[in-house]
């Protein structure tokens, strides 16, 4: 068993560099090349960032850009008339609106000088007004472009806290919340803090969001992976867990934490609650720390499971601060807001000594604090208007409008991936993807081995230039070695889908006529 | 002499870890009482993150934090009545203006649905609306909330190219511009690149922005120090860095780049033409990386001396991106603008063969994008209002008042340390510091080393504690062993400054009577 264990994980790592080299052949082979005036060759930096790997911007979409702008130039010379990019998520870059109270409040943090003027009651709602008023007076000076508090702003986070408190029904404390540029700031901040070597790893989901294996691989640590189970729809068995930490530690690997991502990306499985008991548990039986992502929070679709944060699970079983140690990341990017590009984000940290917070804070402090904006739209969403604000109604129906449509095109693009030969997909439960599973033919396989790419990467690629659709490989994410995958997001607006699942049935048909065995 | 600079290297080493141990003394003792059941704890994390030290916002910051809490819960319990913060480059957290047109463009961006309403033209200049379509119509779907390509907007890489060209007289692309939150990002990925392990150095200013050294403290490289001398104006002597080279070369050190500070910080200084073209000369013939730190290119105070970027400088040479390896990092952050905390900025990278040049994009790409209102804010200080806008007039007027009182408090506060017994302070050309050094009495060494503090970090503390003036102490920068300074801040508002110069003046005038040998 063990054995199967470690050559899964070698696997697994080879699918990494196998996608790599198929990533970056280009630039090694052309580093022979290199001007020798450069003292800087992909010889002399750091090995990490060579190994690091990011497939949602990878090979494939640098290769859509280039598609892009070929359109552009010269519209008609491929089979379709624009790239519809399922690769991230990043629900306004493809048409998804944002909620007009949070950018009523962003604007007039940015510009206060209106807030007095008589217009500006004309162009803006009378909560907005307020909240921004509310906002103004907790920031020292009202001055939006000064640093703040490397945690953040304290009223920011005490509007965070209360949040949590509200979602969970547990206290939360703001002196736990760290806003950030996003979450995956904080996921880095956290790598850094617990990796010191190689002998260190990190337990982390196959497949797993790829910002994972790169931070670690960044910060120069173990990734172990464990297996989510495709057949009981990405359930996380801990039996299988607890077998991989063994390994690894058998191997003489220091297992700091378990990364769980729940709502899953890229699976979009949705964790029952008495899971998430086991997986406290385990954590606190083995001295790990948990990383909860929890970025799709706000992203469940089905209505026999609901979210449960991690914190709430331990503090419903009844273990403190003294038994568990955890980090929670929430991000401004996902939900139904999907402000990617106001990099806003927290980690609730709790669980940890305070000599070692100090050092989380000495990090921080090195890059001062996060943006502003950023900031406040963090506030945001963890305290949306309520009952007898004036925009409550128009941001319930924009919520519900946004969360209800995911929901739709997900069952519908899931049901078109069910509906070709030899592809299975799990249901969407929560977050913004499907992974469905390509059973492909040998002479698929054999095709994609002869241009030396990754199978899912060569059906991807085809999928690309024939239809104008952008998947990630699955082997940007880990699979079980021999399994093949695409993540697809379900963020396209909902006049695209016909047009998406005509296309790829189309696309699918003619690749399984070409290369069926 | 070689045996002196290691000697001088070492013991920035040390005193480094002096101010390291006095900050976190705390932590280490406290550490012995951490609780059992943490999995983390200060002996199992990450030594580079304990190694990092950011003074800026170290011990002596947090005290005054403590301190403000007191005087906020008690008035009246220590001898003034508010904390004056003049330990960080933190313009619009002491009151200083954001640029109305500046302001007007980003709340149009994050709220573009009232660009369409009448009353919009009654709030906002013209040329602020006109500027807003111009930018959103560079925005893919116009969506600011989407993620971004990896390096920023390609439409406002193209402004920040052309700010640039006009800037310099030569041409600058916009594939060589990579947005960034802030400076710092740049910084630090520019260190994961170089940096393999602590036998690669990296060049630094002695005194030194603190960013560099925790940088390369967190990414394991070794900081090759070079002494600006404090006795010609901080001038830069190309023969100590040569000698520092040789000094690390012969350790068995690969030094891979030199950074530069220009104008300087903590020191103000504003390097000379010639200066700058030995530094080039010497990268080039050295094969090292030019990391300048442009983003004090507009401070400068001195009507005989004018900001040259390197890239500028280089090209004027005759040199191209064959010849010399150059990044430039600019911020939001400073110059006339101080808009902190919205954390944008961006580096110009030119030099790097095309292959490292993707391993660059691959690690931006992990991150995602920088926030879209740095963004955009990072364009428009390179593409301010023109002669003939509806805005000009305001702008210049904003811009001129904010520089010309920044020349007059330079000035005042410089007047103010060089009339103290045994302090001389250097004349504070550009950026936003002053770092005079102390002449400090044996008694007063004497008493810091008792409790174990450096001699400056000592000085700032009692002149926290009787003034409530924040100061950081010189060895958080760096400096010639044996020498004490302290950096101050020339951004308390104007009607402060003769308090601060009044206050000083007293408190240190007491701490020479207390320990005047």
């Amino acid at each position: 068993m063990r054995r199967f264990a470690v050559e899964r994980a070698k696997n697994i790592v080879r699918s990494y560099h196998r996608s790599l080299s198929s990533s970056f052949s280009f630039s090694s082979s052309s580093a022979m090349s290199s001007r020798k005036s450069s003292p800087v060759t992909l010889e002399n930096i750091n090995p990490k960032v060579i190994k690091c790997e990011y497939a949602v911007r990878g090979e494939i979409v640098m290769h859509a850009q280039r598609l892009q702008q070929e359109l552009q130039a010269k519209p008609g010379t491929h089979p379709f008339d624009e790239i519809l990019y399922c690769n991230i998520g990043n629900p306004q870059s493809l048409g998804q609106q944002p909620i007009t109270f949070f950018r009523e409040v962003l604007a007039l943090c940015d510009h206060p000088a209106i807030l007095d003027s008589d217009q500006t009651h004309a162009l803006f709602s009378s909560d907005a007004i307020a909240r921004a008023w509310q906002i103004l007076d907790q920031i020292p000076g009202r001055a939006t472009g000064a640093y703040s508090h490397s945690q953040g702003i304290k009223g920011l986070r005490d509007a965070i806290a209360a949040g949590i408190a509200a979602r969970d029904g547990f206290p939360a404390n703001a002196d736990d919340i760290f806003i950030t540029d996003g979450a995956s700031p904080g996921v880095h901040m956290m790598m850094q803090l617990l990796l010191r070597s190689e002998e260190d790893g990190i337990l982390c989901p196959i497949p797993q969001y790829p910002l994972y294996s790169a931070s670690i691989a960044l910060h120069g640590g173990t990734l172990v992976p464990y297996y989510l189970d495709e057949a009981t729809g990405w359930g996380l068995e801990i039996s299988d867990l607890k077998k991989q930490l063994e390994e690894a530690r058998s191997k003489g690997i220091a297992v700091r934490a378990l990364v769980v991502i729940n709502p899953g990306n890229p699976t979009g499985q949705v964790l029952a609650e008495g899971n998430q008991r086991e997986i406290v548990e385990f954590c606190k039986e083995e001295g790990l720390v948990l990383l909860a992502d929890e970025v799709y929070q706000e992203n469940v679709y089905v209505d026999d499971k609901k979210f449960n944060s991690f914190k709430k699970i331990s503090r419903s079983i009844g273990y403190g601060e003294d038994d568990i140690t955890l980090v929670s990341f929430q991000s401004v990017s996902k939900g139904y807001y999907g402000e990617c590009g106001k990099r806003g984000g927290y980690m609730e940290v709790t669980g940890f000594c305070p000599e070692v917070r100090e050092q989380i804070y000495k990090v921080a402090s090195v890059n001062l604090c996060s943006n502003i904006t950023g900031q406040i739209l963090a506030s945001l969403i963890m305290n949306p208007p309520k009952v007898g604000d004036e925009s409550f109604e128009s941001f319930s129906a924009e919520k519900d409008g946004i969360l209800k449509s995911l929901a739709r095109r997900a069952k519908t693009l899931e049901d078109a991936f069910n509906s070709l030969e030899g592809i299975t997909c799990n249901k969407t439960e929560g977050a913004m993807y499907l992974f469905p599973r390509l059973h492909l033919p040998q002479k698929a396989i054999k095709a994609a081995e002869a241009v030396k790419t990754a199978p899912d990467a060569f059906y991807a690629r085809r999928l690309l230039e024939t239809t104008g659709i952008v998947v990630v490989p699955g082997s940007g994410f880990g699979q079980v070695p021999g399994t093949w995958h695409v993540r697809c997001t379900i963020l396209p607006q909902e006049d695209k889908i016909p047009a998406i699942v005509s296309r790829l049935t189309a696309f699918h048909q003619s690749f399984m006529d070409e290369f069926r065995d």
